[in-house]
C-alpha cells in the first residue's frame, strides 16, 4: 500500500491503544521506565504435542530502522487527540530496547516465554502488535508444516497455497514458515527470490485447454522446457491425462527429464495406482506421481493407509491458513516493571480461569536433556538469576498438579532465549534460512517420539522452579488480599 | 520485504507454473492469442445465503504499474531454465488486458462470475494468482463481517484482530474488508491511515500493571485523554475495576468524556449485568460496556439470548482469519480461447463431479429484480451477446435441477459486471469506501430476508440462461465422445 505514501511505513502497524497508552506514560514522564514483557501461548495448536518457533528474521526486520514517517505523524496529528509536543516525542522516538528469542526452529510449548522484551515502557508497548502478529502466524504455519512433515515421512512436499493464502504477505512468510517446518519447495516465486526457497510449478489445465487437447498442449510444454510435470485430469485423467503423458515422454525421449505427472481431483487412491501402473508398463518406473487437492495431514493419512501411489504432495489451503485452527493465541504481558523508586519490581494478572494467570517475574527457559541419550526431560523455567546449570539434581514438578513431580540428575540445561537485541542493537549472528530448517528437523529430533505423533501426543513437561512457583502463589494471595480490601472500601466510597 | 531489494514488487507474487506456461506461450508465438478467464466460488463460505465481494481496490493498484523488476528478473535468470530472449520479453511486458468486475460491497452467489479478464494469454496467466489471493481474502472477511453485523442488528462493532491476523497484509486488508461488511472502527491504526477508518482503542492490562492498581491507573489515564473508556478486569472486574472506574469518573468530571468500560474475561453475561447495573446507580446511564474476549456471531447471538447488558462488540480472532472457515475456494477458469484461425472458441473444464464442471463462454451476469418492490428474483448468468434488459418474460430455472423453474415478468435486469480496466486502462472511476460501504448494505437489503439469515438461509437462485446451459451441455457431450474416442486410439498407440 505503499502507493498512497511514499514514506509509509509499518510503523502504524499497531493497535491504536498502544500509542495512547505511550501518550498517557509521555505526559506523566515515566515512558523511560524500564518494563520486561514476555510472549508466550497458552495452549498448542492443533493439539499437538510440540510448536516450531518461526518469525524472527521478520521481527529483526521490523526492528531494525523502525520509526514514525512524516506521513504516519501528519495522520496522527490529523486525528486531533495528540498534542504537537508528544508528536515531536514520536518523532525522535527509536527503539532501544532489548529482546531476547528463542531461535526460529526451536521446538517449544506453552506457558513458556518464547520471546522477552526488557526495554523502556514506550519501545516495549509501540512493538507488541507487531511482534504477537508476526510470531503468531509464522509458529502456527511452521507447526503445521512439521506435522505434515511426519506424516509424509521421507516424500516430497511442496508449498501451493498462495491463492487461498490470507492475503500476500501470509503467502510470502508463510512459505518460509512452511520451509522451516519441513517444506522442500514452493510454488510463490517471491518466496524464491527474496528467501532462496526452491520452487516449483509447471502447467495449469488452462495450458490443456488453451491446445485444446492433452496432446498438443503436452507436446508445447515438453518442447519449450527441459523439466516436465504433465498435469493429466483437465479432460479424463485416466482415458486421456496418463496415456497421452506416456506418448509424449516416449516421443521426446532424452529432450527432457520426464519427472511424472500431476493429479488434481478424482479417488486420488485409486487413479494414483492406475496411473502408476501404466507408467510402469510404459517403462517410466521413476516417474513420480505428484498430488494436490485439498490435501493436509489427515487425508495423506488415509491415502498412505491406502496404499496410493503418491511421490510428492502438493499442499495448499490447509496448510497456509492452518485450516484446522487459523490462528495461534501468543499473548505478551508484563512481567516486571520499575517503580517509582527505580526498582523491578514483579508484577502478575489475574483471572478467574487458574490457567490465564501469568507467571510474574523475568525469566529464562532452560530445556533440561539427559546426559545419557541427549533426550529432553522437560523445560525448566526459572527466574532470571536463579543457573539450574550447576545444579546436581533439579526438583521438576507440575505447576498446576504439584504432586507430578521428578528428581532428575545427570542432565544438561540449556538456556533457550538467546539475546538478539541489546539496547536496540541488533547483536544476534543471524542463520541462513538452510540452518534454521537444519535446526528445525534437529531440535524435533531431541524429542521423545511420544510429544512427536500426530494424535494424542504426551504433554512435554514445562515446569516452574520452585522459587518461580512460590514467587508466583505469593503474589497470586497478595494481589487476592489487597482487592478483598479494596473492595470494601471501594464500596464504601462510591 | 523491500529491505532486501529495492526495486522489489508484487510481480512475482505469483506461482511458477503461470510463468513457465508463459515461456511455452511466448517460445510458440501465441502469447498474444486473446482469452477470456472468469473468476467465481462454488460453495458460499459459513454455510451463508450471500458473499459481500471485496479487493477490487487492492486488484485495481496491484494491475496498475505492474511489471518486472530488474531484480525480478535477475532472480529468474538465476534459475537457469528462462532464456535472455523470454527474459528481454518479460523485462517489457506490462498489463493490457481487459477486466470487468462486481463492484465492492455487491452482494454475489457461487457459480457466477465475480470478476472476468479479456487479456492476451500471457497476461491473463500472469495476474491470476494474486487476483484470486486478493478476492478470497477480502470477499470471505467482508462475509463474515456482514454476518457478524446482522447479529448484533445496531450495536457498535469493532475489529480488534490485527495480533491474530495471518500476517501484516491480512490485518491490514482484512479490516478494510470489514468495514465494508459492517464493522464501524477498527484497532488498527494504519488502517486509518490508509483507508479513513475510525481508530479506536485506549489501554490494556499492562497500564494497570505499570500503576499496580486501577485507580492510579484509570487516573492517569484520564489525566491525558479526552475519551476513556477503562479495562476492569487486571485484577478484578467487580470488585475492584468496576468500582474504580465509577470512582475516578465521579472525580474527573466534566473533564473527560467518561464513554464507558471495557470487559475481556470471565462470564461476560453475568459480569456485564452486574458491571450495567452499578453503573446505572452511580449516575452513569449513557456510559457504554465494551466486550471482547474471543466473540463471533455466534457467542454475541448467545449473549444477546442471555440479555448480556453490551453495547458494543470488540471482536479479533473470529473475524480477521475467519475462524470457522478460514479460505474462500475462488477459482480462475479459461472459458474462451483464441485458435489458430483467429477465432474465439469456447471452452470447458471436465470433472468427475458435476458440480465442479466449468460453464464455457464469455458470460455476464444479471442481476433480476422485481419491479413491483425491488427485491431479487435471482441472478441470470447469460452468454456476453445476450441481453435479457428488453425481454418481456424470463424462464429461470435451476442449473442442476432444472424442473425447479419460473417465469418472471415485469422484471428488472441489471449487468453486475462493469469495466474496470479497458486494454490495460483504468476507466473504473473508484467509489470511496464510505460509498462502498453503504452499496454493501443497500445491496444486502434489496434480498429477500430468507436468503440473509444467519442459519440455514434459503438457496438464492443462480440460473443460466437457455442458451448458456444448452451451450455448455453440447460441450459436455463433445468432450466425452471425443475423449472416450481418444482412449481407444491411445491405447492402441501407448
Amino acid at each position: 500500500m505503499e502507493y498512497k505514501y511514499p514514506d509509509d511505513s509499518l510503523m502504524l502497524h499497531t493497535d491504536a491503544y498502544q500509542i495512547n497508552m505511550v501518550q498517557t506514560y509521555w505526559s506523566q514522564g515515566i515512558q523511560n521506565r524500564k518494563a520486561v514483557f514476555e510472549v508466550f501461548f497458552r495452549k498448542l495448536p492443533f493439539e499437538n504435542g510440540y510448536a516450531i518457533f518461526a518469525g524472527l528474521e521478520r521481527i529483526i526486520n521490523f526492528l531494525e530502522n523502525l520509526h514514525f514517517s512524516d506521513s504516519d505523524l501528519e495522520y496522527l496529528a490529523s486525528l486531533g487527540s495528540y498534542s504537537p509536543e508528544f508528536l515531536a516525542y514520536l518523532k525522535a522516538w527509536r527503539f532501544t530496547g532489548t529482546v531476547r528469542s528463542a531461535r526460529e526452529g526451536e521446538v517449544m510449548f506453552g506457558n513458556e516465554p518464547l520471546l522477552q522484551v526488557e526495554a523502556c515502557l514506550a519501545d516495549a508497548q509501540l512493538v507488541e502488535t507487531a511482534l504477537l502478529n508476526i510470531i503468531n502466524y509464522q509458529t502456527l504455519i511452521a507447526t503445521k508444516a512439521a506435522r505434515i512433515r511426519s506424516i509424509v515421512q521421507d516424500d516430497g512436499i511442496m508449498e501451493f497455497g498462495t491463492r487461498r493464502a490470507q492475503e500476500m504477505s501470509a503467502a510470502l512468510w508463510g512459505t518460509r514458515a512452511a520451509y522451516i517446518g519441513g517444506f522442500d519447495a514452493t510454488s510463490n516465486v517471491r518466496a524464491g527470490k527474496l528467501f532462496g526457497i526452491p520452487i516449483a510449478g509447471t502447467h495449469a489445465h488452462s495450458l490443456v485447454q488453451t491446445y485444446r487437447n492433452d496432446y498438443e498442449a503436452f507436446k508445447a510444454y515438453a518442447q519449450t522446457h527441459k523439466d516436465v510435470v504433465f498435469l493429466l485430469d483437465t479432460y479424463d485423467t485416466l482415458k486421456s491425462g496418463i496415456l497421452t503423458a506416456i506418448k509424449v515422454a516416449k516421443e521426446m525421449g532424452d529432450k527432457i527429464n520426464f519427472i511424472g505427472v500431476r493429479i488434481d481431483s478424482g479417488d486420488m487412491a485409486y487413479i494414483s495406482k492406475q496411473v502408476r501402473k501404466q507408467l510402469d508398463k510404459a517403462g517410466f518406473p521413476d516417474a513420480k506421481i505428484f498430488a494436490s487437492n485439498d490435501l493436509d495431514e489427515k487425508t495423506i493419512m488415509n491415502l498412505k493407509m491406502q496404499h496410493a501411489k503418491i511421490d510428492v504432495w502438493g499442499v495448499g489451503t490447509k496448510l497456509i491458513t492452518a485450516y484446522d485452527q487459523p490462528a495461534l493465541g501468543a499473548v505478551y504481558k508484563m512481567v516486571s516493571i520499575e517503580d517509582q523508586h527505580g526498582q523491578m519490581v514483579d508484577t502478575i494478572k489475574l483471572s478467574n480461569n487458574a490457567e490465564k494467570v501469568s507467571t510474574p517475574g523475568k525469566k529464562q527457559v532452560w530445556r533440561i536433556r539427559r546426559n545419557t541419550d541427549g533426550k529432553s526431560e522437560g523445560d525448566y523455567i526459572a527466574l532470571w538469576d536463579e543457573d539450574p546449570q550447576h545444579e546436581k539434581s533439579l526438583h521438576m514438578f507440575h505447576p498446576n498438579y504439584t504432586y507430578i513431580s521428578k528428581e532428575v540428575v545427570d542432565f544438561n540445561a540449556r538456556p533457550i532465549l538467546v539475546e538478539i537485541f541489546r539496547d536496540g542493537k541488533l547483536v544476534y549472528d543471524q542463520p541462513t534460512l538452510e540452518e534454521i530448517k537444519a535446526y528445525s528437523a534437529k531440535s524435533l529430533e531431541s524429542l521423545w517420539e511420544e510429544y512427536r505423533r500426530d494424535l494424542n501426543p504426551q504433554d512435554y513437561p514445562v515446569d516452574l522452579s520452585q522459587r518461580a512457583y512460590d514467587h508466583k502463589m505469593n503474589m497470586i494471595h497478595d494481589v487476592r488480599n489487597y482487592v478483598n480490601a479494596l473492595e470494601i472500601k471501594l464500596e464504601e466510597e462510591v
